[in-house]
């Protein structure tokens, strides 16, 4: 009866493919991945469920086995392997008192005509009537005929699987698996995995890959033959390359100690175990062996064991320690209660992995993650572990290496793409920085370098300026609101704010000249100019102010508008008033995020005033800054030098 | 006698530790690596080397086929394997004109007992007195008798190799390998691996690690098995986990279309080709197999081929362009000759691997990082791949994730470290910053706020201070010569000097009172020091001037010596001197960085000096900002911290 609920339950899941996919973590769960195919994943399987349900203090209530993918179904079936096996290899007393179902939730139509139907392939025995005290449930996800890879079998046979589906349904069974065994213990939950760890799923996405947002911790099946201390370090290192954690590796010996080599080649950072060579004999049932390796198991079980529970030790202290020990940037720590930090396990695409504790039930809760981590997270899933390989590519290839006077690959790549992507038509070399905020100074120095070349007011000699026996002060073009970074220099580019009092910039005096900029905003779809107070008086007719849409604001039709005239007029009159006002300061670089501000809220600037802006330095020699650390790279959904089409204007 | 003459100069090579491994790239050399053991990489050598045999025009005058490391020898010899049957895949005009050697240079003294000696196993036809055109030289580097992994082998037989000699033994052989077919054209070099990409050598080091520092580029044999597609990508990243490069992956066909599916994974960035089925009858000799084959290891020729002149034609280029495209940082481009630029191909613990044209040769050196890349370099060569392993992992786990609000394990278990290494007794939190630079300006902003919260000159309403009604302004006590960053607010805290400049910092103010400090030089094992002028008029004991050692500069006892109350009265009355000067202007930090000044040389300063300016600093409550980018995590040999002993001082 159990079985039938279990069953109907995970079809109705099956088909809601909006199903949030919290992971519980209050009872151990670990996938179970294999160096090669034919390594003993199944009966490593079996041999740690055995010893789970074997009764003493620390046991589970159940345990629930799960084989998401398998292929050469019926005759293989790894499930039905566990069915039948682990009862066998429990003492009688202790079997008389378990409970086992087994069901298959998703095969193929090839496989359904040719097996018997799942309610006629279950059944259980359930203690003669005495209360059920364990559980084995064993359960196979997607099931295919032939003997092949999920990919060619699914393609073989008609059945495709999308990854969500896969991902939803385990997370399904995963999440009622928590109700197995009556509540009353752990469930502890294995998920083994087809061939090896980056054998393809259904879809043709790489297993690892496939089952990549669980996380879930790993066992790793080992190779103990010739070759497979190779293997087996290969296949570690693939599932790091995906950010998993392998908790244990275990192996058949082969008489070659591939488990002293890898343990020692790992610095004992992971237990490996080693399980004694299997029979070869097919008529084998390997109950001897089984025995032979009760005590490897039991070995297998506590490594996992303590690793569960230092796991949830660690994440159960993660707020606490992170609120007294880190200093978060932008954070008035005062603020953020103990309880609301978000403890991030790790990120797949657009979400977050954040460990939540309610109702006393620890989890592992997908989040999305809506602000892109400010701006910086860009790559999907797939790309995000291609990055992640090149990324271990270029640190295995370089170290660290210096720069000045060397040529090397991923710089030199870098300044191409870049030279022939954004900076096409109008940048000639490449600068790296270390972030936005020293970008902004380097530009800064750049400019100002350029003005005061222009007009022979930098003296070489000594590397200072003068003009007509006096120091002169360089200061920059911005508009009010604007952000460029928060190093020291860098804020002296901004207009006065809340961002640059004392607390935030101790030395603050602001070198510019700040403009009230007009700005946009959309309403029912209408696009709206909004004027500053500076230039409210003049009168604009209603097509200079109101917009069909974004379109219309962009379009360049607009460069001969009333509203350009008026743009210009002001600009110029600011210009003016600044250099009567001083004789030593001079307006040395225009400096603008184009279109959007984006600190303190989201600022559409008219992108009309901006081309106008910058026109009016270039005709005045003044070098002009694009800020694009916020809207560059497409951030905006196009090359923002493009998009705002004045590229070929700079200075 | 050619191969005499080879035998006789590799032993000579072998005995030489000193031999400078510079790599010749005029010709191409590959690695065979594979997938796992037995997945056919000696028949892709063999297939390959008859290909490259085969007259046409582009074809290379010779062919060196090397195994490194050999095991079950002689029974299994993969150099024998190449030299028996190549000929034979040759139509007889072409066998006619090939010399073919066989030698193994340094067997165990297992295998030498049992096997025929050097000079007997070797052979060669040599064309029937034609002269001779092709050359086809087969060479066993090392051998065990026993068909198990070489470090077990190298263990049970009693012939250990250091991994020191077994590169230099390969980069000889590659050396005089130029000399092979007597200079008229290219000469191909083949490194057939032992077992699987992570099989380890003698030594027990893996021989993707072993070989690291050649970085060749590999061929990848594949795995056509059920399975063979996780083997083969997981193999595949372990390379590129080790910086090299996959020129291309071949692998046999079991039906189960693996290549296709490779291929399309890795998205046809590397070639993929596929072998016919190997025959499994151990008596077919495969003479139809490799001509079946024939066209499928003309296509890797190809590729390979095309893979070599690519990557020379790229290296060649690279010092122009890099010239062309790219801002150095403290560089003036003008002073750096094109052909002085460092072409960097790759870094392997203190080395680099720059490439160099030297008498129309071109090389890969080995290049010492003398200034281990601005001191920043520090992992030798197997810590640097468990940084890249372990950085994959952090960038597979997370990509990119925000910080503040939130927790994750790699910020917190950093923090964690550093509080209880480091910072252990004086620092209670952690502020992660992008660089040294913007680190300091932190420091800045927080030392800043300590001051005017003691001195309750900082007024929470408006976030400004001011005292007696006037705004104040905050400056740094430091000292001359130091060096904190780059950053236009870091070069405040820094005195007047050629960094400072308009075209360096062009808003420096100096905002600081900037003591000349006392140093240390060290001659003939004598340590003196030398005081500057502003202190110079006084007199000091020669024990108060010169020391013995450095144990007596930094020994504590000198805190009670003359030259701490002249310290101590110069420090008073300078900072005594500007307070009266100025109403508005407070020293309301001393920045200093502990023992070294590295800019401009590298000036020790006296540290008695220094612990005196930070006893006047904390009895004036005056915070102190340790500035240790240069000298701290132990470059210094100690922690700086610890070693400068005024940590607890800290206000």
């Amino acid at each position: 009866m159990l079985r039938r609920l279990l069953l109907r339950h995970a079809r109705r899941l099956h088909y809601s493919s909006s199903f949030s996919s919290a992971l519980p973590l209050s009872s151990p769960t670990f996938a179970v991945f294999g160096a090669n195919t034919g390594v003993g994943k199944t009966l490593v399987s079996a041999g740690l469920a055995a010893s789970l349900l074997r009764s003493h203090a620390a046991s589970p209530s159940a345990v629930l086995y799960l084989k998401p993918l398998q292929t050469g179904f019926p005759d293989d079936s790894d499930a039905g392997f566990l069915y039948r096996r682990v009862p066998a290899l429990l003492r009688p007393s202790h079997a008389a008192h378990l409970a086992a179902s087994i069901d298959t939730l998703s095969p193929a139509p090839s496989v359904e005509t040719q097996s018997p139907s799942r309610e006629e392939a279950a059944f259980s025995y359930d203690g003669e009537g005495e209360a059920v005290r364990k559980l084995l449930a064993c359960r196979t996800l997607y099931a295919w005929r032939e003997a092949v890879s999920p990919h060619l079998a699914a393609e073989r046979e008609g059945m495709a699987v999308e990854d969500a589906h896969v991902r939803s349904l385990l997370a399904a069974c995963l999440v009622e698996g928590e109700n197995l065994g009556k509540g009353e213990g752990d469930v502890w939950k294995l998920v083994e995995t087809a061939g090896g760890v980056a054998s393809p799923g259904p879809s043709g996405t790489l297993q690892c890959d496939l089952y990549r947002q669980f996380r879930l911790p790993t066992i790793l099946v080992g190779d103990g033959r010739l070759g497979g201390i190779s293997c087996t370090l290969s296949a570690y290192e693939t599932l790091l390359l995906r950010g998993y954690d392998v908790s244990a590796v275990i192996l058949e010996d082969h008489g070659l100690s591939n488990n002293k080599f890898l343990l020692s080649y790992l610095r004992n950072r992971v237990p490996v175990l080693v399980l004694p060579p299997i029979p070869e004999d097919p008529s084998d049932d390997l109950t001897d062996w089984f025995s032979e390796s009760s005590s490897v198991f039991g070995l297998l079980e506590d490594a996992l064991r303590s690793f569960h529970l230092t796991r949830i030790q660690r994440l159960n202290s993660m707020q606490r320690k992170s609120k007294d020990l880190l200093w978060w940037p932008f954070t008035q720590h005062n603020l953020v209660p103990v309880d609301c930090v978000t403890v991030i396990d790790s990120r797949c695409g657009e979400s977050f992995s954040a460990y939540k504790v309610k109702d006393n039930k620890m989890m592992m809760i997908p989040q999305f993650d809506a602000c892109a981590s400010w701006w910086t997270q860009g790559p999907d899933s797939k790309l995000q572990i291609e990055l992640a390989r090149d990324m271990g590519y270029a640190a295995a290839r370089y170290g660290h290496v210096m720069f000045p006077e060397n040529a090397h690959e991923p710089a030199l790549r870098c300044a191409e793409l870049l030279l022939g992507g954004i900076g096409k038509d109008w940048a000639s070399r490449v600068y790296y920085s270390d972030n936005g905020s020293t970008a902004i100074e380097i530009a800064l120095k750049m400019a100002f370098r350029k003005f005061s070349l222009d007009r022979g007011i930098l003296l070489d000699s000594d590397k200072s300026i003068i003009t007509n026996g006096r120091n002169i002060q360089l200061k920059v073009l911005a508009l009010k609101g604007s952000y460029h970074g928060d190093t020291l220099g860098a804020m002296e580019a901004q207009a006065p704010s809340a961002y640059t009092s004392f607390l935030q910039q101790p030395w603050y005096s602001g070198r510019g000249l700040f403009l009230d900029p007009p700005t946009v905003f959309i309403k029912n779809g209408t696009c709206t100019l909004s004027l500053p107070q500076a230039i409210q008086n003049c009168h604009l007719s209603p097509g200079d102010k109101c917009f069909p849409s974004l379109a219309e604001v962009f379009c360049k039709t607009r460069d001969s508008s009333s509203a350009a005239d008026l743009y210009s007029t002001y600009i110029s009159q600011q210009l003016s008033e600044y250099s009567l006002s001083s004789n030593t300061e001079h307006i040395a670089a225009l400096i603008i995020e184009p279109v959007i501000q984006g600190a303190g809220g989201m600022h559409m600037i008219d992108p009309l005033f901006q081309r106008v802006l910058v026109h009016e330095c270039r005709d005045r020699k003044i070098p002009v800054i694009f800020d694009e650390v916020f809207t560059g790279f497409w951030r905006l959904g196009v090359e923002v030098t493009v998009c705002f089409r004045v590229a070929r204007l700079l200075t």
